[in-house]
């Protein structure tokens, strides 16, 4: 099977109902990080306003954010992030009464109806996989080349020593073009690769190690000492992990704070809103995002990432959002969230991670 | 790194509590499925009872069971299976005070003692598995030839393609020597190798098929209509498959019914203490057992197994027994229940399979 | 808020497509306990049947069995109850194609279609239960009188001291017509009432006794010395518990067995389709079924609760379904298996079993 | 039953290796942020050191942080907030030998050794917490008047209205004196208390109300357009709610921020270690930490906590610390993470608070 990305159906602007709307109503933000009571908020998938009389397309869309019009585009803002007199797009309707028109359907063909019963339309872990992952492969191997593949982690998948050296050969092979993740993955992935541990446990062995409560403490006050993460890593010879391909394989990566962060490492992102920012500059232009064992990382990756790109010759292609956790009610929530794109899988991150590299070859 | 069994320390019998202490004391049951009030019951461990002064060791344990002397020679008996007049060991220590000594750590060296501190005793989604699976793939390679494989699976088990397939190639190459199941992974399985589907769900693509509700209740119908499974095989051409694999290669597989079922199929167990002597019958002389997916028949099996074997040549071997779950409640209430040798892995099966698969290179 | 029942709309049978329908093709079953292949399956659903001219009402249904007709009414039949020559109703089509109508809203209002998105369809731990609560205690006082209770327990649900009390409660107070479950629960509730612990711990200090882990074994083994519970609880003096007050309020309860039982108890269906008839025939007049903390038991009977009962005077029933688990997994996978009409409640059962208590003011 | 602390016994400063041990090893922080490399680190549990011959304990702890003495004081101080030149001890024994104590005992008397056997020793779902619920009840009570209990509640508490007024009558009588949270618990508890809705669902019925996902949004950007809560709550004439409660009786609270704020609150701290700072300066003088419904908090609370307070007086007394959440994986993660002494409850927060309130007679 090889990879092909669905072909987007853009409006059909000559139907009468995109000729008869009127423009969208536009109103200045009162103040700043203050929207007018009735903005129109964002979804996740492509959304266009008639200004002027044009339909013009969100390009880089987030969900629960506003539209605002500068200098004949349209740019998708965060209320925090609105300046006082910010043209915002106002209107709660999307099929053009105001002037709005959502495109939910743009990358798909409509499917005939169904049966009145069918089983089973939740993911869990009792759903069939093997064609997610078969189709996983493909992907990455499109978009290593011709995309860009974010992945976002949570804190425990450093934890075992196969799913490091899975994902160290995925970012080593060109697998990952970003990385987004938290204080404590980056710092039990140097645990692992400074004293073997994570959280004081061998990652091989599963033995806990004398004085090993003290080693993830241990690791933030050496990277601390030193200044910097790659400084640390060339003044203590760390040759493996996570962080280290990063580093070695010049892939950025944002780590945002949290409040139940120990050290933290010196390149965090103390202010969650810098952090936002910096995680969605890398997500602008993401075509297939990953998010691995983390509950407050994928929701925050979720809200950040639209259903589509458009690119630099302005077609617009889909992006891939897929959430990997062992639990359901994880996988589930950013649906429940409006994420409605993202595709969930049930299973250890771990075996997803060894998966992925045996399934591409790595 | 390759598999050798540990070594088993026998109790050393010339030691005084040994010397000093009294024959068992036996007393009758009262009657058929009723032990006298005192009887001993068993754990999982080597258990070791003095009669006529020698030190008998118990051969086939089963927890929670009774040892009835019968012919100078102990045998572990369910309540259910005593007669009356059965002479049942009496007695609720285990240090010799009355005859009766547990073995708990006859394969084990003692450790040393541990910090004040050490995170992460317990095993989670987060713990490290990578040992555990090379530990597994020599494990499964030595018993392939010189030990017995029991497999204990959950009904979902068979819902997925990779899973179904990687099972299947586990017992075409000899890595199955006996399978435990219910009705459901029968029928599903069989569902999937005559229709495609489990639940009417395709099992590689995910898609429900028209009228796929009918799909199980047809393949329970048609099964029933052959009189057996492998005529159903035969006259259907079933070519693939958990179920086929075992006729194919004549692995016994026992099937225990539960109030849940459909159906059943024609050679399930319906009298539930039929099936469980069904199934201790192939757990006599299991040397591993692993347990995937299903929390009834693991805590079942892990009731029936015990932590030893009395090999033909008289010497004692370990028994390896694994529970595989993505729950920590499922895999942890195993150790709640006291079967404490008990390993878990917290994973979706699909991928543990699959990964076995893989390891040993199949 | 005082309860009353829903209204059941019955089909329109002057419509055109119920007058012009065929009449239910009847094929007889080739053999004991197989239907003929293309046999109708039912639905939770009120199904009609077109049988020489007149559309007849299935009146005691069940989920994925057979409608056979005899003597000129529709009995609802297992496949393994068929006997060779009962004539089956073939068809798979259910809007009067072949004479065969379900009826799947009739106790509904057709609502209007929603918005595009609406978050959080699914029930989960995040769910506003408030209302539910509400409902179910105006509920259960109007089914105390004018109803049937049906109690699905899970075996955990004795292990606290609250939860036993509280259900004690709803017994004694009319709230429960008949207890299904199995043997396990039973054990732990009677060795909760014989010696005031669950497993060895207590109910109610959580302090594991010594000793412990033979409790349950020596409850077991007590009420097979006295042959049956009622005489057990007569002789040992029992004054407490679940099973205790079914005794006492001449409550009706169905053990079913598994081959995970000890024991097992006297009066356990040790043949699981054994126990599946003697559940059914307690379900057959349900009003309301309320299962807790067993998935085992709770698909079990979801399979067998129709969401309609057919009253004495023929007037039609909804029948009210409950499924209260602390796992997410467990509540949708009824909807998941086709119980489409129950209603989840994620939580812990000690704290749904005492909050019912209060809100009746017991 | 009735409330009483338990004593605390001081360490016997007496005994030889008390009084022979050397004083502990002090050296400068090599710069700011930064600890010497044989930093001892803090536990949960009252540790002394030996500072010129005396034995001083550490009044205000905080696990995995530095002790700093400072004017003849101990100073438990964050890495992130030593200054370069602050005196640090160093040693990692806890038992004199380096002149440091780790006293973890204090509070309890030790008891005798148990069975070789003893089911169910974790917490789960099937754990009794009858008499967990009866101790919350007495301690409350207690604490009410001569403690100060901090409640730190997750985001999904305010989605049910009997929730939210089950938090609001506590805090109406006095069992609150603080509350840590993040933005969305502000967010969804104000937009039930302005719309009747959390995430656009009716917090009663269930309803999705038109255009609801718009609520959460509209309640931001009101919230932020009135400049703070309080002005919010005047002008919208707000009257219910937890955060209504709080700002009514003067309970101060602390929003720490996330990466997936919407909005965010105006109040809401945007650096997560000036939240760290804000949350810790309310758990100084906490006696009881009540942590609902949320991992990130709870860990973050779990590590800011320690076992033991120093009242004005000098006496040493125990802080309690509960973690409820309905799954077993965050309980336990505290004990994981060294929180060893958080007490878990594993239910719906919904009917934790809802039972609080009815067995506080409120």
């Amino acid at each position: 099977m090889s990879f092909s990305l669905k072909p987007y159906h853009a409006p059909d602007f000559t139907l009468e109902k995109f000729l008869n709307a009127p423009d969208a109503k536009l109103a200045p933000a009162p103040r700043d990080g203050v929207a007018p009571f009735d903005y129109h908020a964002m979804s996740i998938f492509p959304e266009y306003f008639k200004i002027g009389g044009e339909w013009l397309l969100a390009e880089e869309s987030r969900m629960d954010c506003c539209a605002v019009c500068r200098g004949g585009k349209i740019h998708v803002v965060e209320f925090r992030n609105l300046f006082e007199g910010d043209l915002v797009v106002c209107g709660r309707t999307e099929d053009c009464e105001e002037g709005i028109y959502m495109h939910a359907f743009g990358f798909e063909e409509r499917s005939g109806a169904g049966d009145t019963f069918a089983f089973r339309q939740n993911r869990s872990r009792e759903t069939a996989f093997s064609r997610d992952y078969d189709e996983i492969y493909d992907l990455l191997r499109h978009e290593r080349d011709h995309g860009k593949i974010v992945w976002v982690l949570g804190p425990a998948f450093s934890f075992d020593k196969d799913a490091r050296e899975a994902m160290s050969a995925l970012i080593d092979n060109g697998y990952a073009h970003a990385l987004l993740a938290g204080n404590a993955l980056a710092t039990h992935d140097l645990e692992g690769a400074w004293l073997g541990t994570a959280l004081g446990q061998d990652i091989y062995t599963q033995q806990s190690v004398h004085n090993g409560h003290y080693n993830h403490l241990d690791l933030l006050n050496r990277v601390r000492y030193w200044g910097d993460i790659p400084t640390f890593i060339e003044k203590e010879h760390i040759d493996n992990g996570i962080i280290y391909s990063c580093v070695k394989n010049h892939v950025p990566f944002v780590l945002g704070g949290s409040i139940r962060d120990d050290g933290p490492m010196p390149c965090i992102y103390g202010n969650v809103y810098d952090a936002q920012n910096a995680m969605r500059d890398q997500l602008r232009d993401a075509t297939t995002v990953i998010c691995m064992a983390t509950m407050l990382h994928s929701i925050a990756t979720g809200n950040m990432t639209p259903s589509y790109r458009v690119m630099k010759d302005g077609t617009v292609r889909q992006v891939y959002f897929y959430c990997v956790d062992i639990s359901e009610f994880v996988v589930n929530k950013l649906a429940d969230r409006g994420s409605l794109s993202a595709k969930g899988i049930v299973t250890n991150v771990q075996d997803f991670a060894v998966n992925l590299r045996k399934g591409l070859g790595l």
